[in-house]
């Protein structure tokens, strides 16, 4: 991004915590008798396949462009990125999200808020309501640092008067930023009426301590396109309702939604909120961008190119950059191939993963499998392919998996090789779940 | 179990890589701003639920009589134990399982190998197969331990070769223990026919370096006691062929089954090989006990003790041992509350959690919840906990999950409260995911 000055590469590890991380045998992934420093792993020469299997890896060049891509995005769109950092739970990915140009990280959870202020994030939305005095408390600690910033969220007069209780325990004269949630009836969080979501605001809007910085909503869970822009567009009615009461304390307003699957719509509708009276920062929280999938978010990214033609897009596409390899162990049945590849290795609650390529270790070649390669089911430890009875497959060979769902997999380990295009293993990021 | 001396505690942490983990807020379950070795945690005085929601405990006293229940249990039978660690990858818990009796731990991985051998285990069964180059040479160099036994899987001739292979290389003298694995058809891992497992047999029989030392199944996929007897008679029938070709090359003969589902039908079933020629030890693998549930296995264990009327079993019963605790975030409908658990935190791929008990903070009491109350989904952080409209829930209430698999929900924390029966926490065990 600049000429002539050589930028630290943001996934280098350069916290002692991530640095100096032991790996050895007892760390999924790593050679057994190895002994060596995270940040040494890049020097080691290691490549696959010659390595333990199962493994998640990441592919770093398509990571990078993924996450340069939906900078360009936010860019050309007037958003501002705070990516949902919960799906890869990894401080050098959020820094390279950072670096690219994020606004801020996102968190859901209070452990989760520790992580990313322990790794030097500065700005946080936290889109959950903390509830308890330990979670409220992680709130009010975190803006104790007055280069800190943080947005939580409300949906009940019982959060605000939890919030305005931790607010008066802490003494702090600066006001924490809380966004008003919305949500869907049958949905998730988030008040259901204007009526409820105003009796919200009005009560933050006048607790001391608390100040309303936005209005809030997360549409991934809705399955259709329209559905999302009639709930982004009461986000926006509830954003000029509290408006035109003068209950905004802040000196912008946030309007702010935005999973992964419907990321085409978030600029759009936002837009429709029309003068607040205040400068409107209009934020896109999707997480999984990052690495994409082989499924689920590359169905839903076909699908928003399609839909949203006029949308001023980036150069090029989303790539799957996360592949999890595994051996074939067993074929005690034509067709029938059990692979070491199981609910412990890799997501499996939006889809089953799916066959990319299949590595006979000696060959230099690896085969695309066809459509009639599928995995059918998985155990803690083993998973099912099913294709015909052509014998392709052999025990040994190498089958490399894309991902049907990132945050279930990310969590499934604690380190993830970075690996080049020849699949070098040039260095790794850790984990914090 | 012996009088006057006072035996240390096995689930207390003794490696310093357990005693001297670092817990700190970047650990989920962990204190914000707290800063302690794993080891000092019994010592803080800490209580739920004055912890960080959502959390994952360990009902200690019920895991140590479910750890002796088993064992004896065991013993009443003619059994050996040798519990899968996989279920919780938690060198404590194992030690646990040793101390009050199991013969040994399995493994299924070579990941899950190392650890054993990292934390002291002297007899592992791997109870799957070795493949590729690093696998086996994990199984070799295991080995090259004399004090330590280590018992593998073949189905396939490709496998046999593999492990003659390894054995070639490592130079050992001491043959490496495989045990014949059968499966049944439609199932996973195992030679589906007689034909097929004895021309595995004969190969490893004939292999330098490598020892027939028993023959091996896993039942708990099948759906029906009956289907599972038949299986088990498939297996002694397996093992009745080899003996009667002499292909035993141990001491003894290994007869080895058993998840958590069936475990009833492992001895009578086994004990039909009837005279194999050489000593016969009959293996029980059963892993989910020691923690049991509130779903799964807790219906399995019902169906178990009806249908096995004349088995000898020892007196009480198995009981959950693991909970997970949250809080209500949001009650944004009537009858629909929103609770901080979700994939993230409780396994979910066999069921949903079960509702269990309702605290108020403040309330010394604990209600149970009815039938009525019902987890019917989940988000990576997010539960949707479903019950009549009756508004006995308030946001900031605790809900108590019970764990419909232990399996995929140990390997969401690397930490996990030891907890007494007043909930105050006596200590912590790591886990190794």
């Amino acid at each position: 991004m600049t000429d002539g000055i050589a930028l630290p590469d943001p996934l280098a590890p350069r916290d002692e915590a991530i640095a100096g991380f032991a790996l050895d045998g007892t760390v999924k992934g790593v050679k057994p008798g190895a002994s060596l420093r995270l940040d040494q792993i890049g020097a080691q020469g290691w490549a696959l396949p010659e390595m333990p299997l199962p493994l998640a890896v990441l592919r770093t060049d398509r990571m990078r462009h993924n996450a340069r891509w939906m900078a360009d995005f936010a860019r050309r769109n007037g958003l501002s990125l705070c990516p949902h950092g919960k799906t890869t739970m990894a401080p050098q990915i959020w820094a390279l999200q950072v670096a690219e140009g994020a606004w801020g990280i996102t968190v859901a959870t209070s452990h989760q808020l520790q992580v990313a202020r322990r790794f030097g994030m500065k700005r946080v939305i936290w889109a959950n309501q903390p509830i308890g005095t330990i979670a409220v408390d992680a709130a009010l600690g975190a803006i104790a640092d007055p280069e800190f910033d943080l947005y939580v969220l409300a949906d009940s007069l019982a959060v605000v008067e939890g919030l305005a209780a931790g607010a008066a325990r802490s003494g702090h004269t600066r006001p924490l930023n809380v966004l008003l949630e919305v949500g869907a009836m049958g949905g998730r969080t988030g008040a259901r009426t204007t009526k409820a979501a105003l009796e919200v605001a009005r009560a933050i809007s006048a607790a001391p301590g608390l100040s309303l910085a936005g209005v809030e909503a997360f549409e991934g869970l809705l399955a259709e396109t329209r559905d999302v822009d009639a709930f982004l567009d009461t986000l926006t009615a509830t954003a000029r309702a509290c408006a035109a009461e003068s209950l905004f304390g802040s000196s912008e307003i946030l309007l702010t939604a935005g999973g992964s699957a419907f990321f085409d719509r978030i600029g759009p509708r936002l837009a429709e909120a029309g003068d607040l009276g205040l400068p409107v920062r209009r934020v896109l929280r999707s997480g999984c961008y990052v690495t994409h999938d082989s499924l689920g978010y590359e169905q839903n990214y076909r699908r928003m190119r399609k839909e949203s033609l006029t949308l001023d897009w980036p150069v090029g596409d989303l790539r799957p950059a996360m592949e999890v390899w595994a051996h074939v162990q067993s074929i005690p049945e034509p067709g029938r191939a059990i692979i070491t590849c199981g609910k412990r290795d890799i997501g499996f609650d939006t889809g089953w993963p799916v066959p990319l390529r299949l590595i006979r270790v000696g060959d230099k070649t690896s085969m695309p499998f066809g459509a009639f390669h599928k995995v059918t089911g998985m155990n803690d430890q083993h998973g099912y392919l099913i294709g015909p009875a052509d014998g392709l497959l052999r025990v040994g060979d190498i089958v490399v998996l894309g991902v049907a769902h990132p945050c279930t997999t990310f969590d499934k380990w604690q380190v993830i090789p970075l690996v080049d295009e020849q699949f070098r293993i040039t260095g790794a990021i850790r984990t914090f779940f």
